[in-house]
């Protein structure tokens, strides 16, 4: 498998799809309520995302309302996207009171080799015990090696998902911090520092679209909101779930913006037979 | 009716439609320069609703340029949908530069109850007189209480729109503040204190998609500006345009997605007969 | 011309279209990493234009990150549309830098005679000699003026881009500033002082869509991006295709919703036949 990123069907676990299947309903069923700190690029998608697979967003980032209103939430995002100083209070704030609550917590490192004030930011980030992070290979490869990315192409990765440096450094990052670590890619790499599980769903032209990688995280947050002594089954199944409705929204798109809707529409519409058909889920 | 949400055909005034036809061509006739101070998440819809309507939206909430822009617009709208204390000078500033002006102003108390710090700012922004209010059941039962809600979902509501003790809330608060008070829901209610019309367009669907509400005040902003002596009327045939907009925009679409296009593109494209034919809005 | 502002067919330059399909693949082919500085209302059309076109896009606005994210860039992108004082101290060091390091970049001064202190830091911009400007003839007209435009619609226009005004105040802002400059309208110009260029591509429904303008000042940031020695055939180029995925958009959309992602298909699916049949450009 690590020479060949493609999940042979022999290899997909009986149970994964009715996993991702589960966990669907359950977001369904429960509406839980994430609270999402991110950028001003994903905002709208990261909602309209979290919406349509059922859960309730709710964009809160003031230091004067955390302390109130974050226990109440079921789940926490938290995304360095369009990161300046001024945020940075909000955000550690948030992952302390969701700590304190026994709420789950999800990390999107967005760039975070772009620059050392990035890197700094997530490391510290980091130090607050994420439940979940997800980056692209570059970004993993930058916490990995607390070093500044000099190829960095900001949000777009440089490094492939499946290669043995990305999948060592995710599972060295998760062994060291106790989180999840997903890296997304053709095929997307989950590991709790033992185990390591790929998901295959998904299409290249998601890439087209801004905010997806966002969104894929936000959702990972919801799954794990339903489920959160199982991050890394949610982390998986939540990844398979919409590189599934990326699949299925692909049949009816011309391009990436139609994709964007159709995305959203295969989310919300997305029935058991479809996820017990198509969720790719397997070990690697 | 307020046994039964469900407006009657027979109850519905026959100028109703006829009124809402009426305003909308005024906006698109007119084009009015609506100033919003909204949320991140909202904007690009609010801006694209606003546009696809005829009237000029202008996301400016700088201090600095408040004083010489705000007397130029022809309605204010505000949201403190992702608020921070920074936003709040512009805010109020804003509102009272609009007083001073005798331009109309329309609030959306996003969350309300979501945190002391939140409904503190509306209460306060309350005090500035808005020409209406608008938000869902449990927005105006937070700031017709006074009080934080234990339960808040954030942005979503947990209480109907229709139920006595909302309309009671809503009458109160408008008789209290002077404002027109408006509550969405399956039926949307509006109120001056003394008499309350309710529009019964719309479909359960636009509360999957971010920033709809957000985006059906900006529309009676739009409205308001266009008619600012009769602020009962516009607000209810916004909230029916708007909603009728989403009726027509879901004869096409398969989901969350493709709705919030053929939303804008019905809002565009509506016509005098269907504006007459579908409008509903009727005494409760 | 001047009289007539429509481009006859016996004016368009042989190579023109040439030009524009030559423009785009290098896009494609370079993916440019073009770092925006802009506004909150624009910033998801802005990505997502820019990811159809094949550049890659990095939404980074931190001083802190600026002296060592910038030199990385190939292009820079400012935009002031939702300015406050506190973000121009970025936009200043990141063009300071872009100079340092010989990039390009590209200024759009949204609403810039909506008030004194829009205007002002326009010109302060304008100082730090952007490779190319873009406006509307509102726009475009208070840069040359210097002077506030008291019948300003906020970021809509109210000025013909091609009546010898605006043409006029184009060439003389290109002389004096040393930059390209575009402006948008039924048909838009482009000058370097001496020649003027027009291009005639588009529809009149963009102006219906939120970020349109925005999003084409990005597009030009990512073709001077490929052809840095060329701005004024990169930005007319730019302009065209922008134009003409907005028509080829069209002959699919039934309203501004539908035509926000036709655009961003057609952009991502150009092929050099559409391009060299349809770019309509010539001299002014």
């Amino acid at each position: 498998m690590e020479e060949n990123p493609q999940i042979p069907e022999e290899q997909s676990t009986e149970s994964w799809p009715r996993q991702a299947w589960a966990h669907l309903e359950s977001v369904r069923a429960a509406a839980p309520l994430i609270q999402c700190i991110t950028n001003f690029v994903s905002m709208d998608l990261v909602a309209n995302v979290l919406l349509s697979a059922g859960a309730s967003p709710a964009m809160i980032h003031s230091v004067e309302e955390i302390p109130e209103f974050t226990p109440k939430i079921h789940a926490l995002y938290i995304n360095v996207g369009t990161l300046t100083p001024d945020w940075l209070p909000a955000m550690k704030m948030a992952a302390e009171v969701a700590n304190q609550c026994n709420k789950p917590w999800v990390l999107d490192p967005v760039a975070a080799g772009a620059s050392s004030f990035r890197l700094r930011a997530c490391l510290d980030l980091l130090k607050l015990k994420p439940t979940v992070v997800r980056g692209n290979g570059s970004e993993i490869m930058a916490l990995f090696k607390g070093s500044v990315d000099q190829t960095s192409k900001g949000p777009d990765s440089t490094h492939d998902s499946t290669g043995d440096d990305v999948i060592g450094a995710a599972k060295s990052l998760s062994r060291s911090t106790g989180s999840v670590v997903a890296v997304s890619g053709a095929v997307d790499i989950v590991t709790d520092g033992a185990r390591v599980v790929g998901s295959a769903n998904g299409v290249p032209m998601l890439q087209k679209i801004t905010a997806t990688g966002c969104s894929v995280t936000a959702l990972i947050a919801a799954f794990v909101a339903v489920d959160p002594s199982h991050p890394l089954e949610a982390t998986a199944t939540a990844l398979s779930i919409f590189g599934l409705a990326g699949e299925v929204g692909m049949g009816r798109a011309r391009g990436p913006g139609s994709l964007r809707a159709e995305l959203i529409d295969a989310l919300h519409g997305l029935d058991r037979d479809t996820v017990h058909r198509m969720v790719k889920i397997g070990n690697v």
